[in-house]
């Protein structure tokens, strides 16, 4: 199924708007590429609604967040919704600050969102409104591993019923949620957090997935996060006892582009719970 | 000839003062870094005038636009053009939003541009003063192919005879003219589109090209267009079957990095219409 | 000695709180997870502080310098003051425009910094008050040489000894001084000028030594500076003939990710003055 999901992004094609943070864009913009998509960047509050409108998707990452491009956010978020085109929401370091927390919350307000992708710090944050992110990265204690997989289960389908968006809580192991179902997904490498925005990049693919598969975005969501993590076991195949993080970051958006529909179902480790 | 020009690059190393997007800023740097040239980016008001005044040439880049950085593209513009020194617009996006239209056509009608560069929806926009820009890649209807070369030709030195600027129209075909010659470059590779930013890395190319070329701005921007465009023949020859779009990016400005008076000279592929 | 320095690093990843350029913030980031550390960048005047208040250590560059971040850079610098954080300074393009030699001399005066770390232009600029940096490399006339390494010496150690900061001047021999004693450092490879930011990324790999080994900055700056250099060794030896600058850029980055503290106290090579 999730082989059919990439078909059609390659298909469609989706042009999607991304208001992201400066550190990661670039391979935002060249993922998108990569996947059959087209990225456009636009952040100035008097342009954001208008570049919505010719898009297929958006996504908002707090990852640089900075005063005035929160209008634009908002901006961009309500249009998508007006024309019913997936929003994907990409808390950065949401409970490490009071602005970051805040302006998370205030989005999951105003806007309607198809899709909240994050690791669990920063999902927690926005089911508690307050946490303990230290900086981009999830707290140790907030970790999803088998232990505490149910449990996490339990709060993602818990948390979509409340906001209607699909969860995807990222980490050892992803957990992709809507109110009655979760994929947990067991793809994906630990050296992938050696490498910055491999989760940006995630949550504007997962927007391009959205974009290309309106009637299925649960599916969707979870076959982008297998994507990723497919991509990530591929790419550190690939490294050279020379290779650090920076080739690994390559590698990751090369296997993105060489990846087949055949080869995402074939290699997708997942099951739903 | 395109020999030469390069190598008039590589002697006099111009410094190229860049007001350009953050999505491909870094590439842009790289890319001058590679070519022969340097880089400096400063787009802050307070400060941009300064900064050109001590530069060779100029770029202004409208890809994520900021009505905040408007006031410096201007200043710097002015200023570049009270010194003498070349400027390159690349009107990324142009057609996509009004801000952006708008903000080309008053740089368009303030600034005395050398070199106009953008994709066929980009460049008809700023001819007609609105458009159909898909995002910021050329719309289906106006790319560039053997069927519409001789219109093409014909747009570019229209516009050109009345703006006072080269216009680089590319694509799969590229055309570069003044009011009254063009040449039309058959260098580069489809697989190019699936880069983020080889449009900007171009503009800044022409810019270093034409600062150390200005007694032949129209042959600089050509040269320019088919070093790129080489470039991107010699990277696609080196990818391996598990490289995509990130490697390509890298080994294109590690083309331009390696790339020979010698060599551009053997391997444009153009002519003059 | 340099060995147990990164050692501590990888002990205690500390996490760097980046106000940075956005031209080289992605590299920045990717060093940072590549030496050991975690990067975050915030340049919001509202988060900032709060943003320093969960960091081991702060560093300020003012590479693309933008009026709204001063601000940010000021509380950001205060707050790491006042918990005893080590606090970088990368005064980049300072000498090349009014405002950026300003807010330099203005954070010089407001923040005490443990290291600044910069071209000899741009030091000399923080130290005179003026100067003639060209753009974003040293001039001609300040480069560190054997010739001038005596003077550079005596220089470093009297700005340290005025500004309480260790100076790392860096170049082709890089001085790394307190007000009593200065390290020469020999590491390095000329083609990392070919790749934008290799000082940025020494500037944000050196809080994260300076903030991991906060008894003995000195020492740490040191080891940094012998760190990047000794990586920018062993990527150019990786380089093949098709290679460029890119491919260079990944090779640095890889090479810092590889890099053991045996290798590190193996191949550093420098002097004490």
């Amino acid at each position: 199924m999730f082989g059919s999901i990439l078909e059609s992004v390659k298909e469609k094609a989706p042009l999607i708007h991304c208001i992201t943070n400066y550190v990661t864009v670039n391979d935002c913009a060249n993922l998108l590429l990569a996947c059959g998509a087209s990225p456009i960047m636009a952040d100035e509050p008097e342009e954001a609604e208008e570049i919505t409108a010719i898009c297929g998707g958006l996504t908002l990452n707090l990852g640089t967040l900075n005063r005035h491009t929160i209008p634009a956010m908002l901006a961009a978020g309500r249009r998508a919704n007006r024309m019913g085109r997936p929003v994907v929401l990409d808390p950065v370091g949401a409970g490490a600050s009071r602005l970051r927390t805040e302006t998370a919350l205030r989005l999951l307000d105003e806007v309607r969102f198809s899709v909240i992708r994050g690791n669990a710090s920063e999902i927690k944050t926005l089911a508690s409104g307050s946490g303990t992110t230290r900086g981009v990265d999830a707290d140790v204690a907030d970790r999803v591993t088998e232990q505490t997989l149910d449990r996490t289960v339990a709060f993602a389908k818990a948390l979509s019923a409340r906001t209607g968006a699909v969860i995807a809580v990222t980490g050892a192991i992803d957990v992709v949620a809507d109110a009655h179902r979760a994929f947990c997904v067991y793809n994906g490498h630990p050296m992938m957090s050696a490498v910055t925005g491999t989760g940006c990049q995630l949550s504007v693919m997962t927007a391009a997935y959205a974009a290309a598969n309106q009637e299925r975005v649960l599916e969707a969501a979870a076959a982008a996060v297998c994507a990723m993590g497919v991509c990530g076991e591929r790419a550190f195949d690939r490294l050279t006892e020379r290779d650090g993080n920076a080739s690994y970051r390559n590698y990751i958006i090369d296997a993105v582009y060489r990846l087949t529909p055949e080869e995402l179902d074939r290699w997708a480790s997942y099951e739903v719970r």
